[in-house]
């Protein structure tokens, strides 16, 4: 669904706050409560079941990113590549993007036995594999990457980018730059060796440092 | 600590059991003590707290993983990096093994709010990397591999694979074959161009289908 009202907005805002504050497993529809303006009451009249909000949650989340995602399509292959991979690098101590990611990874072990959540799972899984899959194919065609197989690298892309959040968030300040190393080794030896003589990538640093860049 | 006992063994047992069962989060010493032949509580008699006992296993755990390692350390390089990365390709459909992955993975989504589990899956951290490093310094040493950063390298290897198998597990069926894919994927892009000529690896099939393979 899409924010269809103020309200909704309000109440998904709220989960997103409490999320952070509470993770997914023990939340409660009093802890959402809580995070806005609304009773209890109110919200169970606007969402049936806390399942109803934390799904409309996810659709919410999904549906901004896939619009986010639209706006760049038009940019060049490799600054598409490079944001993406960018918005993996975890600033240390960023304790409040801790705190979401944690609470979705919870999410995401718990949601392997809920249909409706794991559906949320797959697209998710889906959005961020296409991503890849459309930038490396537009790169193909504009000759600025070496014809891989755009499906596999997205898959090994996904589940490095993942794999090193997960790491960092989980592990405590001494991995505070897994995912940042972890980067810049792709970029090293999966990125480079596609890219052809026509490729103009801008660097980590610039990415990073882009004040333009929607994190 | 190691296996102590009979009796703390067995109970260890029950825990790995009921944590496949019901995973971490709702986990409770009755689900435990219903796993075991013993009352609930003879198991509080030999762990004061429900986290004493996780954290008994989660020791045993990395203390058996450890001692495996160690029988392989004689092995080639080639051999045991194989080995390191095929044990990370889950079988399609081993329900069993998914249901203690995702109980591991909720409790690295919790425990990073807990100091004693942060520390053991600070130790798990290490462990695989300091195994991948290890085979990595050899290899450069025999000549095997070419002289990459063995940390960086590790660090690299360790996320991606973390990420496959946590995609596997929490996507569903369509997802079956993600880890595979990734394993296939980092031979291609990561390990194979660091190979010397004088590298002898065998191949993934050869090492998922060896019968002397310690899963």
């Amino acid at each position: 669904m899409g924010r269809e009202s103020a309200t909704d907005e309000e109440i998904l805002e709220a989960v997103d706050r409490a999320l952070r504050k509470h993770g997914y497993a023990k939340l409660t529809m009093q802890d959402i409560a809580d995070e806005s303006s609304k009773s209890k009451s109110l919200l169970h009249y606007h969402f049936d079941t806390k399942e109803d909000l934390l799904v409309a949650f996810l659709d919410d989340l999904l549906d901004s990113y896939e619009q986010r995602l639209e706006c760049r399509s038009t940019d060049p292959p490799g600054e598409r590549l490079m944001e993406f991979l960018a918005r993996f690098v975890f600033a240390p101590g960023d304790e409040d993007r801790e705190a979401f990611h944690l609470a979705l990874l919870e999410m995401r072990s718990q949601g392997a036995f809920n249909d409706r959540i794991r559906e949320r799972l797959v697209r998710s899984d889906r959005l961020l594999r296409t991503t890849v899959i459309d930038i490396l194919e537009d790169g193909i065609e504009e000759g600025v990457f070496e014809p891989v197989d755009p499906e596999r690298t997205a898959a090994l892309l996904v589940a490095t980018l993942d794999g090193a959040r997960t790491r960092q968030i989980t592990l405590g300040e001494e991995n505070d730059s897994y995912t940042r190393t972890v980067v810049e080794e792709l970029l090293e030896r999966v990125i480079e060796p596609i890219l052809t003589e026509e490729a103009d990538l801008p660097t980590i640093e610039e990415t990073l440092d882009d004040p333009d860049r929607q994190g």
